[in-house]
């Protein structure tokens, strides 16, 4: 048992930087007092090694995307970080190395976003290292943005830059071989490390109707919010968002249109796509602009149901295969 | 994107019981309104295949199974159950059956101990089924129940009985030959379905100094409450309340102090080890009755650090490989 204490007071009880809520992990469980007037936001995201991440990505990265992918989810809900939760299942015969590197990965990113270690569990797994983190964040009552509050009419935007995640899976794999060197280190390093857009969060809650993360793949997370809002999302793939890198990979290819959807269609971007009433968008620009972060317009809220995507006023089609012209 | 949602509207949904918090499933976040005058306890553990429960386990009991390792712990600590949040990672080529079974499980226990499904997230793994939930519970503002609390001169008590679930494992893995089918049967039982003391939780907040669930076994977890607490636990293995599975293994056994503490040395009991002032031990126990739950008063709280067993006054010394007579 002197065991299991000696592991975590050398490796966890330094993440909880004394928050009184983490009972130095002596407890097998954490106490959060209340907070009148304020709704804790829970989310919750799980990376399994070799299908969310690489098995030799370097770990203090791996534990930076897991916070980061998770303080994606609290950005998207106009939500401030509080503290989290985290299961480790380490393969056998991990090393204090990586268990080291793990740690300076977490407590790198919570001083970046202002997060505190308030409990978890580490076991031992004979499969690959999973790890799944549970965050709280905190919201004004009732001011959660979420994914049902889209009504036709609105304009969709979209932080940042989009397919950066995805063409960086692929650059980190050693799969854009006829990319200039440059661009496969930045978009490798977009996909090793997302930036979750907490700046976006006050004018996320001031102005926005509806808001997710983009981690599925733009299309896939503006289907989000049309399922939940039951309305349909028409977005012109000519307005998204490009890095100079993505620019170049795009001019590379034969048939533009259906390269912007396959663009649409990566996933690991950890951008925010919303909607916002159309008196609401120049003030949501100005004040994310404000902040550092970029918002496109992207296209419009629609009756009806699920996501249309046209490239120059000709509509794609979806088939089974991917996207195509309709 | 209609498979994800498919999938979480038909294996997840109805397990929220329409709770507010859960957003339907459809949104990337839950939300949990304030509760002034309460604060929020939350655990979390880990489950792995092969590691914490057998790779054959039927799914609806390691879904049960991992709910009552949690809500073991807010049973500890006073609280009562709310809400959860669950990971799954399930092995690539898990079917709908397995599936179905282990919603099963989760709703089944879920109605049994009041506990609704706020979110989660599912992915796929290359390794063995894995699972972590992170539970929630209520306490009054200020009473949870910590390991932390036990002075010198208190009495410490344990719930139920020790040893049945570390048995139960052997039982269950074939390795209890020479004992009686029945005792098999029943020591088996209750390891693959542990009974979360929840029903304890009232006289623990009301009289308890210091509490902890069992689940490293009796004297590792002892040794978390010594630890936690700065003072140091006398157990007397003598007093150690048995199952007739139990005493009938203990029967065969030739060195009794040795065997005690082995029982004292498993996991997997999910009984409560507790410490109270002297004169707060008959209040405890009555109340403790009154739920149907036996207490057993088998030590005194010390100055000094540790837990220390004896056998009918003699003291055991603790071995590299085990308990021995000092």
């Amino acid at each position: 048992m002197g065991d299991e204490f000696d592991h975590i007071a050398r490796w966890f009880k330094p993440l909880t930087f004394g928050a009184p809520e983490a009972l130095d992990l002596l407890d097998d469980a954490a106490v959060l007092p209340s907070r009148p007037g304020f709704d804790l936001v829970v989310t919750k995201d799980a990376l399994v090694a070799g299908v969310h991440f690489l098995p030799d990505d370097p770990l203090d990265l791996v534990a930076r995307k897991l916070l980061r992918t998770n303080l994606s989810d609290l950005a998207a809900k106009g939500a401030e970080p509080y503290g989290y939760f985290l299961a480790v299942a380490w393969p056998k015969g991990t090393g204090d190395e990586d268990r080291a590197r793990f740690s300076a990965g977490l407590e790198a990113d919570q001083r970046a976003y202002g997060l505190k270690l308030f409990g978890g569990d580490t076991v031992s797994t004979p499969g690959p290292l999973s790890l799944s983190a549970t965050l709280l964040g905190w919201v004004p009552s009732g001011a959660m943005v979420r994914r049902g509050g889209a009504r036709p009419g609105e304009v969709v935007l979209v932080s940042g830059v989009i397919g950066d995640g995805g063409l960086g899976l692929r650059a980190a794999t050693g799969a854009l071989a006829d990319a200039a060197p440059e661009h496969v280190a930045a978009l490798a390093g977009r996909y090793r490390l997302p930036e979750p857009r907490l700046g976006l969060r006050e004018a996320l809650r001031g102005h926005a109707s509806a808001a997710a993360d983009v981690s599925d793949g733009l299309l896939a997370d503006a289907g989000h919010i049309a399922k939940a809002s039951g309305v349909g999302l028409r977005l012109r793939l000519e307005a998204l968002p490009l890095s100079d890198a993505a620019r170049a990979w795009l001019a590379r290819q034969r048939d533009p249109a259906g390269a912007l959807a396959e663009l649409a269609s990566l996933g690991d971007d950890y951008e925010i796509v919303l909607t916002a009433p159309a008196e609401q968008v120049a003030a949501l620009v100005a004040e994310a602009a404000a902040a550092g972060i970029a918002l496109a317009a992207i296209g419009e809220v629609v009756a009806g149901e699920g996501v249309e995507a046209s490239f120059e006023g000709r509509p794609l089609a979806l088939t089974r295969r991917g996207w195509t012209h309709g």
